[in-house]
């Protein structure tokens, strides 16, 4: 890629929606220089997406720009950080105006929404892949961590579960069900960045759902030193992925599939009523699904059966 | 890639040679938080590095770990920050273990002699591809910047110039000059973090030199708003540069090669005997090469010629 070729990308990514006060110094020197209130610490999360391997050869480029800020921002959120600062890594295979002015504008308008400052990263040629690095603030002391479940904390999950693993699906072809919007839960996810900032100082624990509900809980119950038990009824489906387990009886496919971004906190019980104190003038659905038990193991609750979900993503029933 | 080699994978990026008192949490929840003391800014650099781009396919491992980190290193450097920590986002085409260990040996290696620490980033499965993340800590205001040359500044230069590009034109077969040190100094740059650390307060301006002399001199001259002249008897190249010089008449290889990662910084003349007394304890040698100049535009002075370096890297005599 000739020189002006870089300069041309580096246009794309210049004009920036969020300016903030604490930026000393933003894109074109060696380094760009934050300023952090005493008080204040820094959260910070890196995510790679790979053509082929996390988004097929042919995406919406606009959607693909929002979606990399918007995982490395649901990582943000599931620690209670306040999103400030990005940078971006993008490894391009040719110099294509029209798919980087898509990709930019994807970028920036989930930047904007946020509060987000593109304020550095590297442009190179290459097979397409782009890493974002995200920045964020959380009060010292008040950041949601993995580790802290508790015996009797009641689980929560936002949104709901499976929609972006069936989206996947369709794409592939291998399910003929029509749900555009479970197309648009897969390619444009939605941080829960306001649940997170309310969830600071209530929640036990946190995380953000992206391999799968099963598999990101056993992240909590290993450091936590506890198991849980989840209820079949109580999880959030939406109508297109209730309609594809019908047609197919593929249950696991809301606990397994990736690409949720939605997240899975722990609750004391005698917070439950703060909790929905604090998340009334929030949008986003959430449903409680589930409970923290002191013995290790995650067990889900289905038609009368208790079904074992083991570490490693493989399902067997325990009572058979 | 199965999650189990993930899992192995991430073991081999555990065994952290440093453990700052500072990060709050490391690698292993959603996010790493870092706490930053009152008085201090954080400094933030990122680059990407990709196979058969910026290093050749049958590279040493443990040079690519050193290396890629040291790039980033040298952003620090060139900002006076000093180095304390970074993400790691790895593209991998499949887990070659052997493969792995040398790359984390030359990036935890180099890793421990600056003091940073591993925080967190990201491993999935593509086309060779890496990106490092650095962050750093300079006092508030002491950053050195590209944009603060002052006409009459004294331009100086760290290490020599020139060997990278030797020893890449060695190893694509370009050249048959027998140079060890030219190979070793593409493979295996050394940030300059002790000076860039002993230049602020003392430096005008500072850039690490990636893209070649000409072109990164280009980048402190055009935001500062002045001119230089550069004097090739100055210049300082290795024995092996030389040789090449003698053998070819190439002479604008040392002035527009890459990967050199030495500093160019400018520094006012009444403080020329404050930058000796300062740079007496550092071991790297350093040259005077030039002068800041009131008026726009790069000159070379060479066998009594006075030749023009453009902007754009290309070269013409200005007295033809």
């Amino acid at each position: 890629m000739a020189l002006g070729e870089f300069e041309l990308i580096r246009r794309f990514f210049t004009a920036q929606p969020v300016k903030h006060p604490s930026t000393v110094l933003g894109v074109g020197d060696d380094c760009a220089l934050l300023r952090i209130e005493q008080g204040e610490d820094l959260a910070a999360t890196a995510d790679t997406m790979v053509e082929g391997v996390h988004f097929l050869p042919d995406v919406d480029p606009e959607s693909l720009g929002h979606k990399l800020l918007a995982v490395n921002l649901s990582d943000l959120a599931a620690m209670g950080a306040e999103p400030k600062w990005a940078t971006l890594a993008l490894t391009l295979p040719r110099c294509d105006e029209v798919w980087l002015q898509s990709f930019a504008r994807g970028f920036f308008n989930l930047a904007e929404r946020y509060g987000v400052e593109l304020i550095g990263g590297d442009t190179t040629r290459g097979p397409l892949t782009i890493t974002v690095q995200a920045l964020g603030l959380v009060a010292r002391g008040r950041a949601l961590r993995r580790s802290g479940a508790l015996p009797g904390d009641l689980i929560y999950l936002t949104g709901e579960l499976g929609a972006a693993g069936l989206g996947l699906r369709i794409l592939q072809g291998r399910s003929a069900i029509e749900d555009p919007a479970a197309i648009q839960r897969l390619e444009r996810p939605e941080p829960r960045v306001d649940i997170g900032l309310k969830l600071r100082g209530l929640a036990n624990s946190c995380i953000d759902v992206s391999d799968g509900l099963a598999a990101d809980l056993w992240h909590i119950l290993e450091p936590s030193g506890v198991g849980a038990t989840l209820d079949w009824e109580q999880l959030p489906l939406a109508d297109g992925v209730r309609r594809y387990l019908a047609e197919t009886g593929d249950w696991r496919l809301p606990l397994s599939a990736g690409d949720d971004y939605e997240l899975c906190f722990t609750v004391p019980p005698a917070k439950q009523g703060e909790l929905e104190h604090r998340l009334r003038s929030v949008a986003c659905p959430y449903a409680r699904i589930g409970r923290i038990e002191p013995q290790a193991g995650l067990k889900l609750l289905k038609d009368g059966r208790s079904i074992e979900l083991s570490r490693n993503g493989y399902q067997h029933f325990s009572d058979d």
